[in-house]
């Protein structure tokens, strides 16, 4: 937790009063010093891989072995919380390094990673850098340009060259193998490695589950499936003065009539499904004109694609009985299909049984939101364990953890790879 | 129909493919200088007062005798319709025209006014002209820019004297009154006239209703009471994927319960009543962000203050009630009250009648827009006169009148004008 307070201010910061840290700034390269510190106090060798993520490495009984990569992500958003990524990447050295103070070594090696680009708060595309370990980029996904003009090449290259970015880690933290010369942004896919053991990622919540339940963590059980709809209602615009109420085809009043139906079905649901709309927009939109059109987005999400699905179909049919009834135009555009990412189940049963031993009561929830594990999933079995956040609060200054759950969360990740070791020996 | 067609494109509008016209442009200019010559055909002198409104004035039996006073707006908004203003004009001249060619004078003068500003497309004030005639404007409101910077003062500067404006129609158009030499902003006050008899103006509906009636004209009962809110719901912003459906509190799905609530309350009220949300909003306003907050407008309006009201109380306990149960806040801040602008009694009875004597069945509506006779109000009884346009759309190039219904007007009018005769001469 003091860590992450640590990088949460200048010069771990790029922004004042707040906390601001982009992929491959200086307030990120700056965070990859002070980590890799940590790292190595830990008792980890160092390294940053071709896509600028920061990895110490634990030897584990076998060197041969395929590492457990337990990690999450150093960047944020723009006046972010403290917490969200580094939490997991802090809590991944912590369990190394009591490992490493009692001298334990496991049967395979554990590497912390802290990936670079999660939130896509830089470049137009997000989860950048664990996209790349698991070899999923394609090389067009890197012909991206920042806010500023500045492309994945350039940021990339200057953060491996240039002043206040790349030296200030090295050269320590090259100790296991000295970066080659920058050779263009195609060196970003050669981040790609071959499958770990697993995948490890504790993370806040970011929602209001566990609060609820009264529980500090909880076992995740995978990335939900997820749709994303535009839709766009049209009726007739006309004078708001003039045109009486039976006359009037209100495109808005037909939209207000489907966010509540989109809320009532997945309120019915009662399940872990979720439908939002976060975003809408009335034309012309002045106060004074019926609304000839509408148009807003319906976000759905369930860690069962097919409950997901049936949803979906039912409100999409709600949704044309109103338009019919409204005598309303709807056309309704799939944006995302997002699969589902289970988390593997062995390993979910590893993690109950880690929360159980350290006194919490099993308890197993979707994940609403994407994370790099989302990703790892490509590559290797994934595990994630859920942490409490106040009021489900994130990407927001006010986010926060108590000590006393981050405690816990350290226990339960020994507990899990102390097991994943037993279960490891026993094959 | 054929002059207001004459005067949907160039010189008459500055734009391209389209009709717009706005207050003291070359193309205001110019259709003065060819409004003039119509008006003078008519039988009619004609004169500009100092704030730029034309009038034609054709003389009564009684030269002292105050005018009947017939007019509309010559402007338009921004690619707008050919009819909403002009018509009135044009069947004034038409009138004064009939009166003209049987040499028959009436007890009173008749002047025809096309007034300058009524859109408000070019400054940001509305129906400046009127309210200067009628003497409600303050000094304070002169005070106002164009979106090129160009001040009022200015505007109306080169209008009276530069090449391009003014002199088109002089110096014939001055014929009553020489117009004295510019002598800044502060003389458009003196466009301030003492009462006259009435204000008669005929305006397409710029509303359905009497197309759903199937009839051609109607007599206005008044411009509606308005009322304009502007509420803001308050809940809590939090991640669309990990916030599960009973703990969310989402503003915007409170605002789309509230829409319908003032959509049923109008509805229900079955009377002239209109409530319209014509423009929403939701923070953050991402697809994946529960809004936390909404903001929307509403516009309420009849005919009937006391109504109007009730109503608006009657849905502000509604929203309130629904705030409550969602567990929001809710803020509704009173943006405009605008009082009703009643028409005359009296003259709504000789309009009926000259109604009935043009073969029309009588037929009462409100205006639930605002128009120039609301301002002239303020100075004298006035009259309106609703034209039926096709689908009730106005501001819009397809704003469209049939022939056979401006006729039928200029029949009412006549009527009207020669009742309002009879009952001077009964006074």
């Amino acid at each position: 937790m003091a860590r992450c307070d640590a990088l949460g201010v200048a010069p771990y910061s790029d922004m004042e009063g707040g906390l601001f840290r982009a992929y491959l700034t200086p307030a990120y390269a700056a965070a990859q010093g002070r980590l890799a510190e940590w790292m190595r106090a830990a008792g980890m060798s160092v390294r940053v891989d071709p896509a600028a993520n920061l990895i110490g490495r634990y030897e584990g009984m076998n060197g041969d072995a395929p590492a457990l990569l337990i990690g999450s992500h150093l960047d944020s958003v723009k006046d972010g919380g403290r917490y969200d990524g580094p939490l997991g990447i802090m809590l991944g050295v912590e369990a190394v390094d009591t490992l490493h103070r009692v001298g334990k070594r496991m049967p395979f090696p554990i590497e912390v990673i802290a990936f670079g680009d999660e939130e896509g708060s830089r470049f137009p595309a997000a989860m950048l850098t664990s996209r790349a370990v698991a070899g999923v980029l394609k090389a067009e996904a890197l012909e991206v340009v920042d806010g500023e003009g500045v492309t994945l090449e350039d940021a990339l290259s200057l953060h491996c060259h240039a002043s206040g970015g790349w030296h200030l880690c090295s050269p320590t933290m090259h100790e296991e193998k000295e970066m080659p010369a920058f050779a263009g942004v195609t060196q970003f896919l050669e981040a790609r490695r071959a499958a770990p053991l697993a995948y490890l990622e504790a993370h806040i919540e970011q929602g209001p589950v566990l609060e609820a339940e009264s529980l500090a963590v909880g076992t995740v059980t995978g990335i939900a499936a997820q749709l994303r709809y535009q839709a766009v209602v049209t009726g007739q615009a006309n004078h708001a003065g003039t045109t009486t109420m039976p006359l009037r085809r209100d495109a808005l009043a037909g939209a207000a009539e489907m966010l509540l139906a989109i809320e009532r079905i997945a309120k019915d649901d009662a399940s872990d499904l979720v439908a939002t709309v976060g975003r809408i927009e009335a034309l012309p939109g002045a106060p004074n004109v019926i609304p000839g059109a509408a148009r807003f987005t319906i976000d759905i999400r369930s860690g069962d694609p097919g409950r997901r699905d049936g949803v979906a179909r039912h409100m999409l049919a709600a949704l044309d009985g109103i338009a019919i009834a409204r005598g309303l135009m709807l056309s309704v555009e799939l944006v995302h299909d997002l699969p589902a990412s289970p988390c593997a189940p062995a390993l979910m049963d590893i993690m109950d049984a880690a929360l159980a031993n350290a006194g919490q009561p099993p308890f197993r929830l979707v994940s609403g939101a994407g994370h790099d594990a989302m990703v790892m999933a490509a590559l290797c079995p994934t595990a994630m364990l859920f942490i409490r956040c106040k009021d489900g609060v994130s990407h927001n200054p006010a986010e926060h953890v108590d000590p006393a759950d981050a405690e816990i969360a350290l226990q339960v990740m020994l507990g899990f790879i102390d097991r994943l070791g037993d279960s490891f020996a026993a094959d």
